[in-house]
């Protein structure tokens, strides 16, 4: 048998206790399956007199992560400090130069500096493994990474938000306000003091600004995506959206199109009776779509403790099974050195059907000047729904309207018409439709 | 960069040959994710004129798939002859003998000689992968034996037969009975002019068995399975389901009870809202259930030659990321003479809810009796449906029950009564519900 894997763990957080704890308790099981041990030699976090619920008796501490990230006495270095910069990204880097394998879950890190860091990772022939990163447990990193190999993807979306996902379902199953629920979210622990982060999509737009890359051998541009976030979204879409067929999520989407690269991430409506309209709460799901497999869904816890140290565990172990002198496989699927530039389609040049919902004063006439709003837009309708809803307020009335497949400039075009017109009493909601199967 | 590694493939159906094609359409996309090329440098099948649609050139042909197997002009041999003896078996166990990595499609050969091969395979240090061999395109092998590592599995279960769950779901949306479903089915290829292996079960038992020797560490038995088809499967089943918030699929259910382990193949009610409920026609799904990630499902196509013939080339690119000295992880998981013998549990033992559809005689007091044999059977109920279905003949009605948990052998008990009670007019329906988020 191979000798031990020593493993250096910096954070002890939810996740770093979960991973020591697990590794200890299946150390067994482990080695029966990865054909030597693997054993947490050192650790490094801020405070050495906290109780973490686990035996740290002849671990080496480390106050800085850096130096342990350095040191000699481990082979793969588990970082699970968080950030983009800062001392997680110093560890890293020290770790990789070092001739480390790394396991991390930041996935503000590997969207922010993934390229740097594959390609030192590629040139001292070291593992780079993120499972947790992107999605939580759901392992989409290895099945892009290694089973997808010679499949050509052309589109990679999903719900990688847990906690915008959350708020979604509560509003869709209890007919709450969006506020009600993500007061909720908070006392729950479920959303932040500041959600900012997780209910605008730039959580969702990190992760998949990873999946991008995986998916079309680009590099990573994290800020170069379209963002709209859920706060805009009332009771009167959700419920205009059950009535045709449809359930609000927010996804991230990327999609090859002539013009280059849809990376976009908004509320979505996707059809009732499709796999991810049933992924409820705080799970995750992506599918991947590619020209030979088809359509392919992963669902799954998409963050806590457990679920996220059960992907850094799956990662530690692919290293542990592995050998030195074996080269491989890339960081993002291809060499770091041969990812192409990110080339951004225009959003305006997106091509999907629409659901818009029309605030109007209930007069006559303003249902045929909006049809031919929409005709003078070449624009098709699948559905017009026109009724005196109780969201829009006396003498007004809401109207729904679906679109065939057609363009992001059209509608926005329809809209400002529309607009212009004056008949609007509110603001205009327009919400995207993604197929699904 | 490394040598190229040479392929020899056996049988070139419409998996073969779409095998053939990807990687001569991927060829440069590949070299690039595994760091050298790969090229089919030699295939072996029965015809050699048949126009396949493929580019053989350069190519050699044997005629004999062991000769093949066991030649020192190939690195790999990919066996997708089919069947679990004869020349499958034959060329795999050459080609292992001979060092060569297998990559493989075929479960039956796998679940009834899956461990004499994986201990040839771990004895000479080579891969023998096979994750086209369950749920198609879907990467469960790979998810169970590498992402999963450290997890310790309670539950794994799946729709794992595309022409079971086509039939079912045709019933469900069209209203038809299994007769016309079947023959529909077998009208557009997706079933056998002989069905039984589909739809009684015995295909979904054989995946399945792979799936629990890789779950639980145990030997694969593919035998000792409880099996039950969809053929008395009725449209006032399928509508009963509905009503009560049901949906029917035939499930692979692998538990690990205190009595052993449960293997059961069974038509089973899953709630209408839960996501392997949405998974329709020839799509497969698995949902995998453990300690320390929770419940992680993967949907996607489960069979067809382009959705194989991407999991054969993913096994093909993860053994050419690897090098000679690489010490591979085992082919079940654990390495196979540590694989603990099965130990069936009994399925009278089973606990579960259960739906059970009655005809009987409209009189009065037969309610009360059905109930009254329930409560002698310490079975507690969770709804009671009774109507004068048109499903039921004259003078007749349905009643359904649908029961909390209890045990299989209370509720054989139960129904043994109510018909000993001479009540019933048709033959009494037994439906296991199971689980699912």
């Amino acid at each position: 048998m191979a000798e031990t894997l020593r493993v250096g763990i910096a954070g002890l957080g939810t996740v770093g206790a979960s991973v020591v704890r697990v590794l200890k308790e299946k150390e067994a099981e482990l080695t029966r399956q990865c054909g030597r041990s693997i054993t947490v030699t050192a650790v490094a976090a801020r405070d050495k007199n906290r109780d973490r619920g686990i035996d740290l008796s002849g671990v080496e501490w480390f106050d800085d992560a850096r130096a342990l990230a350095a040191s000699g006495k481990i082979d793969v270095f588990v970082e699970l400090i968080g950030g983009a910069n800062g001392v997680a990204r110093e560890a890293v880097e020290a770790a990789l130069h070092a001739g480390h394998h790394v396991v991390t879950a930041n996935k503000a890190l590997l969207s922010q500096q993934g390229l740097a860091l594959a390609e030192i990772a590629e040139e001292k022939g070291v593992l780079l493994n993120y499972e947790a990163a992107v999605a939580g447990g759901i392992p989409i990193i290895k099945t892009m990474r290694e089973s997808l190999a010679g499949n050509t993807i052309n589109r990679v979306f999903g719900i990688l938000n847990g906690t915008a996902n959350y708020i979604l379902t509560r509003m869709e199953q209890e007919k709450l306000s969006f506020e009600d629920c993500l007061a909720d979210a908070q006392r729950l622990g479920y959303a932040e003091a500041d959600p900012t982060f997780d209910i605008e999509g730039n959580d969702t737009a990190h992760k998949l600004s990873i999946l991008t890359s995986l998916a079309f051998g680009t590099q990573i541009s994290p800020d170069d995506i379209y963002l709209e976030g859920i706060s805009n979204i009332t009771q009167a879409d959700i419920q205009a959206a059950s009535e045709l067929g449809y359930r609000i999520k927010l996804l991230g989407v990327a999609v090859r199109t002539e013009s280059g690269i849809e990376q976009r991430v908004h509320p979505t409506m996707v059809p009732t009776a499709s796999v991810i309209a049933q992924v409820h709460g705080v799970t995750n799901a992506v599918t991947v779509e590619t020209d030979i497999l088809g359509e392919l869904l992963l669902s799954g816890p998409g963050a806590g403790g457990n679920a996220t140290a059960s992907a850094v565990i799956g990662d530690i172990a692919d290293i542990a099974k592995s050998r030195p002198g074996f080269q491989h496989g890339p960081v993002f699927g291809r060499p770091a050195r041969e990812l192409t530039p990110y080339q951004r389609a225009r959003m305006r040049s997106h091509e999907g059907g629409y659901f818009i919902r029309l605030t109007v004063d209930d007069r006559l006439g303003v249902f045929a000047a909006i049809a031919t709003r929409m005709a003078d837009n070449r624009i098709s309708l699948e559905s017009i729904v026109q009724h005196a809803s109780n969201h829009a307020g006396e003498g007004q009335k809401t109207i729904i309207l679906v679109t065939h497949e057609t363009t992001e400039a059209a509608v926005r075009k329809a809209v400002e018409d529309i607009t212009a017109d004056g008949h609007l009493t509110d603001k205009p909601q327009v919400i995207r439709i993604e197929r699904a199967a």
